[in-house]
């Protein structure tokens, strides 16, 4: 941690900061430059010393310079994550496809897609039993009931399953259906969520919240981590931008950041990124091409009869023409296409 | 709901439409301007139509034209509401002031800054006993203890309690101690927790999601109405924008933005909404200016030593000078500062 | 500047970065931290230097210190800049609104409009002859003849006069009509039009970018200080967010750090920072509240007429209705309303 | 034009509006749904007429219908653009790579890395002369003489050249040197230049404002266009979001967008888009993955000593190892690179 002083402190002002600092534990190392004096905190700080440091007379600024988060950084661990889930193994070599509704609407509507996104290549299924809606009017989900449906699509098609869990008491239910567990965007900081899902032994897709900077979605996954889970897989989402032509804007940027700074897998939501189905596959490519560990998309037996989202959902035709695609750009950036080999349907 | 269709429309997909309307319930409504046709939608429509029919062919756009949220708007009720808190009513002629510490530390530091900011005129006492954090290795609060000594607290000075609830499994145990619930900004889409408090009895302040749109943070208002609760009194906190010198963006242009649309009370945090302490005092004032039903600032007894938000907290002296303005303010747009009358100490 | 090292970074790589801070001229100050080694770049930096350092081997982030304006920094002066424009003096005691039509359309309407906000109380006529426009087919301003009928209105009623400029080769032609230069929004980094208003000796209105930080703005501010020319009125009026209710975000709180960190005068624009005539006044008290130097505000006979921006202009009562209020509020914060006494009409 | 009454009018407002329309020769189409009376206007609208009708007594809101943009758009013509620089197409099936130092510094220096970026395939050459700079102390370009050290490149490599223009004043000069006349993102609403360019018979990249949506960036290509200049290529270089890892966010979604509803080619700069040369090679992977015609790279022989923008900069092997991936990535969406063909170095 850095503590810049104004130009023109008093040299009372200087002695008063060390005393501080060594009042509480720390060496103080100061360095005049032509314009500012800056003081060097040596010792194992921690975040509150910034703002209360940053109130100590004559001080200007405080600049933190370690990064907040540990356990999830590639300086912690050099090598990459791998989740495995059944056949399927996230943040290696393969590039892994999520794809299925919005939300379970009907059996029907699930089985028809399960059976038409498997066909067409995808290695994992989703599907929303629990649905987050902005207006309390809006469809909310099938909950338990849509939990079953999609256990009865991963019965036939043996694709394991991805869903979202909203709140910290149902934790366990989901976990009892889920492959992976999904936290949206909405609740990247619903902290009691994190914890709890921290002590669950499922892997996790951590959403980025839309405002939410790649250090804040970094120290969401620390707090998952920190609680025991390391099955963590982050899903950049788009961010919210004054742009209105698409609902949020994808950071497609974020994904070779977040590879950087961390070891976990990353994978791409083309279809919220958007909020446009004829921007999916664009955006889906663009995403291999960056180096994500997957993409999730949300396909949809008739999109203009979708209860939730159908203006982001790919028929299954478009499904096809994704797939069809995503391999070729898989090898052009030296990745393969996940493929499921020799799985019965 | 309007529905636009791309130039150059075939007859067949605006009768497609048509068509799709009718087997809905819904008349279409068409009208053909020099460059486009839209058709209106009359009938009782609901959110997901919107996303449904954006991929009917031939459409290009769907505009929403009724506002999604109801009882909390002042076309549902023209009347402002008023909430009532102990002898305080928020919403009314008065202005309102609420102080007190970020987070609950020791009990000393709660009842000195108890005392403190009654005998300079707050009406009412905040405080942190469970706090959200963007790291899981900062200071998360003092729960249940720090319930206790709020209550302490508000024993001997009178002042009523808000204090914030992280998560439903909590409501009832805060809503023992609280005199206000207080939802934060990243649970301002939390819904499951919104719910929950909708079935309280207690009067709730909802903050402003930090990249929330007005209409989202009305939207969860009518969250909480929806399930019963009326006393929600909505909080400008500062929203997230590309300037970094302050933390956030007050968005004063929202109070009479909200007080046009919805008869809910709105008071204003300029303590988050800037991040500094020294900006405190004017953007108080400006939200006072613009019509803010009240105030919420934080104060502690020493900033320098504060476990959290220290850089954004007055001190007493700087909350007496705070308070010694806010009457002449309020005057001047022909509102008042609330005040203690004949209240024992 | 501070150049912090990688964790784990070599001796080789330290060895580097001082050798090359040493054959540029600087000397390089080695503190090393619990996590990280920070150096502290010694001597007369540059602003280059920060992208040059970046890329050396071993070095994480550089950290500039310095702030990179000086003339306009209240350091550099610390006594605040008054502007005389006939007799009005902006930055000082009293608080000044500048009121008129966003376009000059018609001799009528320009004198109609000066004797109306005359007469209300306002110290300065705005209107616009060359209006900067998003779209080509959109009404683009008079030219020189707008300048001439405004001319004709401070001729009739004494009013300085301020309008935009909107490129270098007309600085001279506006120059010899308007008492203040206006540089609008769209261009506040137009470089080559700042440098030529520097080398004029006109006062010149400032607005500040609508997705510019207020450390670009200054910047801004500082090539016309730069130049010579140090009559500069700085201008908040809305940044751009995601917010769509209103056409931007007035950023208020840009108004008290403005006048902490520079010696400029600045004044707040609530017409094109709202875009909605009925935000106008709350904003403009809350500007004034918040310690702006004054207001400037679109008015028009008829707003429903207007060939630009009708929808937020005042009419003729709104703006008394304002200027009624705004006396009262400038009070409350210690200031006075500027008016004119015993001056001609 | 759209226009929506307030729930409650009163029919005298309905009439109100109904003759407004016809005096200004629309004819109104009133539409009544459950909530709200819609009234359509039919006629040929124009952009001013919505700010009129906005103020209209019972008007809540008026929504344009018709985009705002003509010539520009695939609806007008729905062939794609194609230009030509040299014997470089633009906007077909080859992906063009432009590549080149941010600024002209020396002779050396952009001989050298003219040879270099041709040797590994670029197709065009990018340099600075006149550069803008957000700081007046910062360097600002070599002027005439940078333009002439790229003339001497182009001689010698045969690569056309793209380089900036600031300002009108400076259109013809610029032109004698430079195959493409390039707009900068701070001139993107610099209308007078817009103009100017428009007049001009060289093809231009126009560069989308970092505050810009992607409408009002087509409707700075429509100024150049009414002028008569058809030859615009789009670029994408990033914009300002909350997000700081990244100097911008790189909305790569805009690229398909713009395919969309522009016939114009559209190129990514992942250099400005990110300002990290570590994020420059994924992202424009990332955006020929996407459909992008063309991306524009900064390359540098010594980013550490770059005067400008040596953090974004590509080493020469660094560009190497763009060029041996971007050809895969092109192939694998059904594109190829643009390569030199028997052409003499």
């Amino acid at each position: 941690m850095l503590v810049v002083l104004r130009a023109g402190h008093t040299e009372q002002e200087l002695e008063g900061l060390l005393q501080r600092l060594e009042q509480s534990g720390f060496v103080g190392h100061v360095s005049r430059g032509v314009e500012r004096t800056v003081v060097g905190v040596v010792g194992q700080t921690f975040p509150e010393l910034r703002d209360m440091l940053a109130v100590v007379p004559g001080v200007e600024e405080v600049i933190p310079i370690s990064k907040p988060y540990k356990l999830c950084s590639r300086e912690f661990q050099p090598v990459s994550t791998t989740i495995k889930v059944g056949d399927v193994v996230i943040g290696g070599d393969e590039v892994v496809v999520i794809a299925g509704p919005c939300a379970v609407e009907t059996e029907q509507q699930v089985m028809d897609t399960a059976r038409a996104v498997k066909a067409a290549g995808a290695s994992i299924l989703r599907g929303g039993a629990f649905k987050p809606s902005t207006s309390p009017y809006h469809f909310r989900g099938l909950g338990k009931i849509g939990l079953e449906i999609l256990a009865q699509a991963r019965e036939e098609t043996g694709l394991p399953l991805i869903t979202e869990v909203l709140t910290p008491g149902e934790v366990e239910l989901v976990a009892r259906y889920a492959d992976i567990l999904q936290i949206g965007t909405r609740n990247m900081q619903n902290f009691v969520l994190l914890e709890e899902i921290g002590r669950s032994k499922r892997p996790v897709m951590l959403k980025r919240g839309m405002a939410a900077t790649i250090q804040e979605w970094l120290l969401s996954a620390e707090y998952i981590i920190s609680e025991g889970n390391w099955q963590v897989i982050l899903c950049e989402r788009g961010i919210r931008t004054f742009e209105t032509y698409t609902r949020n804007t994808l950071d497609i940027s974020a994904i070779p950041s977040v590879k950087k700074l961390s070891h976990l897998p990353v994978i791409a939501d083309p279809s919220h990124g958007s909020g446009r189905w004829d921007l999916v596959i664009p955006l889906a490519l663009a995403a291999t091409a960056a180096g994500a560990d997957g993409i999730m998309v949300e396909v949809h037996p008739h999109p203009d009869q979708a209860l939730k989202d159908g203006a982001q959902s790919l028929t299954f035709e478009n499904f096809q023409l994704l797939m069809s695609q995503m391999g070729a750009v898989a090898s052009s950036v030296g990745r393969r296409l996940h493929a499921w080999v020799s799985k019965p349907t």
